[in-house]
């Protein structure tokens, strides 16, 4: 939620020489996304974001992301796409940084979750995953349970900090979640971190999806444990049951979940409520007081894992 | 720069209820302005600013300021004026902070400054300077003279940990500006903080001034050693003589100048430098390590004191 760079109008110019996408009209640094710089360009024939990519993306992963929000477009999913230039190069560099220039998308990200919302996040989700099944490319989810282990051992001594003895807790989690996590779930390009801030909506109708820089190749079912994660919980960390079978029932409107899939919900619940966790901690334990952006409070994921562990069987999430 | 105040969905929507402006098809927290929050706020209507005024302004200003925008627009000056709601009501609570609608204003402020900016903002400031003549109301200037010996008080330590010797300069300069300071000079409503980030262009031509939240009444001339400090320095802080005439030649061709405001110029320009390095070095002393916003470098107007201290007469301003 930062403008990390500034780009200068007179930088600008010189950038926008490549694109025929009009004069500028207006140009303002956006509090949008947390990990790049965002500035909403209008010119005389639209409106547009232009991405500066800021260290924490891995600058190789970039035309992935960039020909996905392309072909998931195409293949229709509401989403920006990227802006190629007049040479039909749609990442190029501005102010020592990787770049591009995406669509506009309208609508605006929901703070209070209605089951609607959730009922459209679903059926969106469902789309995004049907439209990848034809993108040719492929990148491996890194903050997965092989991930996991890696984030384990850097956070060990802040998850002590943050909570006392979390970190043994954490320890158990991985190995249970080892011993059971699902195999031959069907596969695919996945969001992999579908928070409301990456919905938009025009009055109760998603309009579109964005931020796909983590998107991967993993189970689909594990982004809707992202998802439901992310969109069914009250704020006492409760999962609220409505919303989680609107979200399903959204999401099935479009793909059907095989019987695996379901019943592998709880333990994959459980680790993408464990991938946050662990990121967070990390955030938390590594962010200088003085940063522009303030991590988030590790604790709403930790409930959140500790409701799933408490969930004995599927019927108690209403299935 | 930063969103102090996060305004979300619902709290919007209960706000807009007001207007008569359409439905948000896009809201967007922008980096604009370094006191307040601002949302670029989109609907079916067109564009609009959201202002959330933190608490660095004096809320019981805000009619003036709202009101001036709205005079001046009506007398000609290109500015963005306030929205007001169905009752005719253009200052409203939000989030807990007094909110105003504005207008959008197309453009972009110029980074590396021409001649030609400088021609373009003398004009567009002599066109504020005569619309707001006949605007019913004043407010006094609290960074004038008078309120230089407050903010002086308050920075005696840390200009001394800035630059060893700082604060009795500082006292010998005030002694000198208020043995020399002008009487009699023609007043008016000045906009008292015309920086280039506050100036619009659209290719050549000024497109309009923002933020006039620290317009008071005033020297008018005061106002233009401000934006000469502001517009017409290399980086070297040595003033550009080409700059600084095109200013004069585009302000004088709105409004002349009297041969007492131009003898006049040399203190005043002093005075407009020594106002500004006294809240840098406030905001240098006072402002936390971790802030989001962090200050401005004090050397700057260290440096344009100097050097308009070191200028004996009015000739070597190519005058």
């Amino acid at each position: 939620m930062a403008v990390y760079t500034e780009v200068n109008d007179q930088a600008l110019n010189s950038f926008l020489v490549d694109y025929d996408i009009g004069s500028v009209v207006s140009f303002k640094g956006i509090a949008e996304g947390v990990e790049n710089t965002n500035y909403l360009l209008q010119t005389d024939k639209g409106q547009f974001i232009l991405t500066l990519y800021e260290k924490r993306v891995d600058q190789s992963d970039l035309p992935f992301f960039l020909d996905l929000m392309q072909h998931l477009a195409m293949a229709g999913l509401k989403c920006p796409v990227p802006v190629a230039g007049r040479d039909g190069i749609d990442l190029r560099v501005l102010c020592g940084r990787p770049a591009a220039i995406i669509t506009f998308l309208k609508g605006v990200c929901p703070v209070q979750i209605f089951p609607h919302h959730c009922t459209e996040v679903g059926r969106c989700m469902a789309t995004m995953h049907k439209a990848g099944m034809s993108y040719g490319r492929k990148r491996k989810n890194s903050l997965s349970l092989k991930g996991w282990y890696s984030l384990y051992d850097a956070v060990q001594t802040c998850a002590n900090d943050f909570s006392s003895g979390l970190s043994s807790d954490l320890d158990d989690e991985l190995r249970t979640l080892k011993n059971c996590w699902p195999v031959g779930l069907p596969e695919g390009i996945i969001h992999a971190d579908l928070f409301p801030d990456n919905v938009f909506f025009l009055n109760a109708e998603c309009s579109g999806l964005i931020d796909f820089y983590f998107s991967c190749h993993d189970f689909l079912a594990y982004d809707i444990a992202i998802g439901v994660n992310a969109w069914c919980f009250d704020s006492g960390s409760i999962l609220n049951i409505e919303n989680f079978l609107c979200f399903l029932e959204g999401y099935e409107s479009v793909r059907k979940l095989s019987e695996n899939e379901k019943n592998s919900l709880p333990v994959l619940f459980r680790g993408a409520a464990l991938r946050f966790l662990l990121t967070r901690l990390y955030d938390w334990g590594n962010t200088p007081d003085n940063a522009i952006v303030q991590p988030k409070n590790p604790i709403e994921y930790l409930n959140k894992l500790k409701f799933h562990q408490s969930v004995k069987t599927i019927k108690e999430y209403g299935l």
